[in-house]
C-alpha cells in the first residue's frame, strides 16, 4: 500500500503545483509525449509482446488479447490523440460567471482543475495515455491503474510519457501508474479522500459495480448503456428503418448502441416485420415479445432463409447486450414507451422517431436519460460527435457530468472573492 | 426496511411526474405549505413538545435541546423561507447552451432535476421544511431521514406540508419522512441507487463520514469548514483585526467561521498583539505557534486581565473548533501560508487579507477551496450572502457543486438533441 500511498501523495502535490502551469507549458508536455512515444515504439511494443505471451499462455481469448494489442497503428492513433489535445482550447481559468453584491464584494465563479485523478480500468493500454493527457490538459494529476494482463504495456507507457511531460516543465509525479495490480492495491486507491479527488471506472459493468460498492472517494460512473430506439406511430417508416439498423449494427459492442427496439402498435404492421427481417439480414438476434412474435409470423415465414424470433424474457430488456442481438416490444402508446425505458433503462441515450410534434415534446421532456434523441440515431452520444473534441468517457449518473466528458468536465470551479474590508 | 423501499420507489414515481410539472405548481404548493403550517401550528408544537419531553427525560444538554425546539417564530421563519423560495427563478427547463453540428443536429443542453434527493439530517425539525422546500421547487422529490429525537416533529411537519403540497397537484409522494428512526433504515436509504440520485447529509462531522463511507448513492458532503485567515505583510492592520473578529466571533459555530490565524512575520509585532488582545477580549481562547508566544508575550502581560496563549498542537491546526477557539502561527511568506491552508484545511472558504497584488494574485490561484476571499470575511460563504436567495448546504467537495448550494445546484441536465434522420 506505500506505493499507493506515496504516487497519491505526491500526485496531490503535484497538482497543486499543475494547477497554475500554463498552457504552453502543458501544450508543450503533449508534444513531447507524442515524440517519446515514437521514438519508443520498439521498446513499448516488446513490453506489450511480453503480456501478449502470458495472456497466450494463459489461454486468454483471442477477442480479449486484441483488445491488449499495440501495434504501430495504435501507437499512431494515440499519438494522433496527443495532438488533438494540443489543438483544443484550456478549460482551466475560465470565468464561467461573475457579479457584484450590494455590499461591494466580487464574486467570479472560476473554472479550476479537479486536482488528482484516479482512473481504473481494464486491458486497453492506450486508455493510459489518453486518460493521462486528457487529465494533464485539464490541469489534473493522474493515479492510473490499469488491468493486471496490460501491466507491462502500462509500465512502459507510463514511464515514457511522464519522462516526456516532466521534460517539459509539468511538476514530477503529475502522471502515474499504480504497479501493483494487488486487487488491495485498488481497493486502497478507492479510500484515499485525502489525496485522490476523484475516480473514473473505464471498464465493463463489473469493474463499475466494484468501485461505486468499495470507494469512499467520489466515482463518476461510466459505461453502461441499455439504449431504446421507439418508433412513434406517425414515424417515417424509412428513416426508422435507417436509425435503427446504424444504431444497433454500426458498432454493437459500445454503449450508445440501441438494445431494444420499441414500437407502436400502429406501426405495427409490414414495415415493422421489413425491419425485423433487415436486422436479421445484417447477422441480429432478435428476442421479441409475444405480438411481435404474431404480427411478424407471416412476412418473416414467407421469407427465402427464413429465421425464427426468439421470445423475449423480462431480463432481456434489462440487459446491455453489447452484440448482435435486439430485444423488441410492441407498445400501445408513447406514454408506455417511455415508461418502458425509465423503468429498464440505463439513462443514456434514448431515440424516438417521430413526425408527431406533441410525441417529439413528450419524449424529450419526460424521458430520464443523459441524451434524449428526436430522429437521430443514438450512436452520437460521444465527445467527438458531441464536438468536444475529446473524450474522457459517458457519464450515466447526474451528479457533476452528464453524457459525454470531455475536458470540461474534468474540472470544477471555485469562487473569487474580491472586497475591500467586508464583513457580516 | 419495507417502509424505506417503498417510499423511495413512491419517491421516484412522484419524481418523474414532478419533473414537467410547471411552475405554478410548484410555487401554489409552497403557498399551500406555507398556509398549512399555519393553520397547524397547535399541533406542530404538540408534536414537538413530546419530542422536547423524551430529550429532557434523557438528560439531552439544554443547547442540543435549543437545536430540537419549534416555537410561533421559527415557525414563522419556515413560512417566510417558503415565500421567499417562491419568489425565486425555477431552475427547471433553462437552456444552459446549445449548438449546431456540422451534420445538423442541434444539440441543447438542458437544466432537469436531479429526481429523488434522499436528506440525512440531525435534530433541527426545521431542515424537515427547509430541504423539502428547495427540492420541490427544483423539481425534486425528497426523502427526508431526520434525528430520532425529532421524529414526532418531523412526521407532523412532513404529513402536513406534503398534503398541502399535494393538494396544490404536487404528485403524490414527492416529500416522504422515513419514521423508522434505526440505523439500519438510514443505511438501506444510502444505498437505494435505483431509487435515489443524490444524498445530501446535513450535519456534524460524524454523521457526514457515516453517509460517505456507507452510501453507494452520490454524495454531496457539505459542512466541514476548517477555514483561514492569512495577513500578509502588506495587509492593513485595521482590516486585519476588523474582519478577523468578525470571522471568528460573529457566529462561530459555523462552518465559515475562522478557525486559524494566520500572520505573516513582518506583521508579528505590536499590530499582532493587539489582535490577539481584542480576540481574548471578546472571550475567544487563542492557541499560538510558539513564535505567537514570543512576539506577544510582553504586550499581553502590558494589559489588565492578562490571558495567557496555550501552544497550539498540531492537532488544533486540523480542528474546526466551531467555538470561541482559534488558532494562530505566524509564516514566513504568503507560499508557507498556501500550503498549510492546502495542508490542514477543508477546501472550504479562506481568506488573504493584503495590499499587496502579486500576493492577492498568488492566494487565489494556488489556494484549493470553494471560496478564496482577498480583503472580505470568510463568513460570506453562504447562499443568501452570495445571491442565491436560498441555500441547501456548502458542498466542500469538488464533484457536481462546490461552495453554496441553491436551486440550481439541485438540478443536472440532460441533452436533447434534434434531428432528421441522421445516422453515423
Amino acid at each position: 500500500m506505500q506505493e499507493v500511498d506515496e504516487k497519491a501523495r505526491t500526485a496531490k502535490e503535484a497538482a497543486r503545483k499543475l494547477a497554475t502551469v500554463g498552457t504552453t507549458v502543458k501544450n508543450n508536455a503533449l508534444r513531447a509525449m507524442s515524440e517519446a512515444l515514437g521514438d519508443t515504439r520498439t521498446a513499448i511494443l516488446d513490453a506489450n509482446a511480453r503480456d501478449l505471451a502470458t495472456a497466450a499462455d494463459k489461454g486468454v481469448p483471442v477477442h480479449m488479447r486484441d483488445r491488449l494489442t499495440l501495434n504501430e497503428k495504435r501507437i499512431a492513433a494515440m499519438q494522433e490523440g496527443l495532438h488533438q489535445l494540443i489543438a483544443l482550447p484550456d478549460p482551466v481559468g475560465i470565468v464561467m460567471g461573475g457579479w457584484r453584491r450590494p455590499n461591494g464584494l466580487q464574486i467570479n465563479k472560476v473554472r479550476v482543475p479537479l486536482g488528482v485523478l484516479g482512473i481504473i480500468y481494464e486491458s486497453r493500454p492506450n486508455v493510459t495515455v489518453d486518460a493521462a493527457s486528457l487529465c494533464l490538459k485539464a490541469g489534473n494529476a493522474v493515479v492510473l491503474r490499469g488491468g493486471s494482463e496490460a501491466i507491462h504495456s502500462n509500465i512502459a507507457l507510463t514511464n515514457i510519457i511522464a519522462q516526456a511531460a516532466e521534460s517539459a516543465g509539468v511538476p514530477e509525479g503529475t502522471i502515474a501508474l499504480i504497479e501493483n495490480t494487488d486487487r488491495a492495491a485498488a481497493r486502497h486507491l478507492m479510500t484515499l479522500n485525502r489525496y485522490i479527488d476523484c475516480l473514473i471506472p473505464r471498464g465493463g459493468a463489473a469493474l463499475i459495480e466494484t468501485v461505486v460498492k468499495n470507494a469512499t472517494v467520489p466515482v463518476i460512473e461510466t459505461g453502461a448503456g441499455n439504449c431504446h430506439i421507439y418508433v412513434d406511430a406517425s414515424g417515417n417508416s424509412d428513416m426508422a428503418e435507417s436509425i435503427l439498423l446504424n444504431a444497433k449494427t454500426q458498432r454493437p459492442s459500445v454503449c450508445n448502441a440501441a438494445e431494444t427496439l420499441l414500437v407502436h402498435r400502429d406501426h405495427a404492421g409490414i414495415h415493422f416485420a421489413r425491419w425485423i427481417s433487415a436486422l436479421q439480414e445484417n447477422g441480429v438476434e432478435v428476442r421479441g415479445c409475444p405480438r411481435t412474435l404474431s404480427v411478424t409470423h407471416d412476412y418473416l415465414h414467407s421469407q427465402s432463409g427464413f429465421r425464427p424470433i426468439t421470445p423475449a424474457t423480462e431480463e432481456d430488456y434489462f440487459t446491455e447486450f453489447n452484440d448482435l442481438i435486439i430485444a423488441v416490444k410492441i407498445v400501445d402508446s408513447v406514454d408506455e414507451a417511455i415508461t418502458h425505458i425509465n423503468h429498464y433503462g440505463t439513462r443514456h441515450s434514448e431515440a424516438i422517431i417521430t413526425e408527431d410534434y406533441a410525441a417529439a415534446q413528450k419524449f424529450t421532456d419526460e424521458v430520464d436519460a443523459a441524451a434524449v434523441y428526436v430522429n437521430a440515431s443514438t450512436r452520437f452520444t460521444d465527445g467527438y460527435e458531441f464536438g468536444f473534441g475529446a473524450e474522457i468517457g459517458i457519464s450515466n449518473q447526474k451528479l457533476h457530468a452528464r453524457g459525454p466528458m470531455g475536458l470540461e468536465e474534468l474540472t470544477t470551479y471555485k469562487y473569487i472573492v474580491r472586497g475591500e474590508g467586508q464583513k457580516r
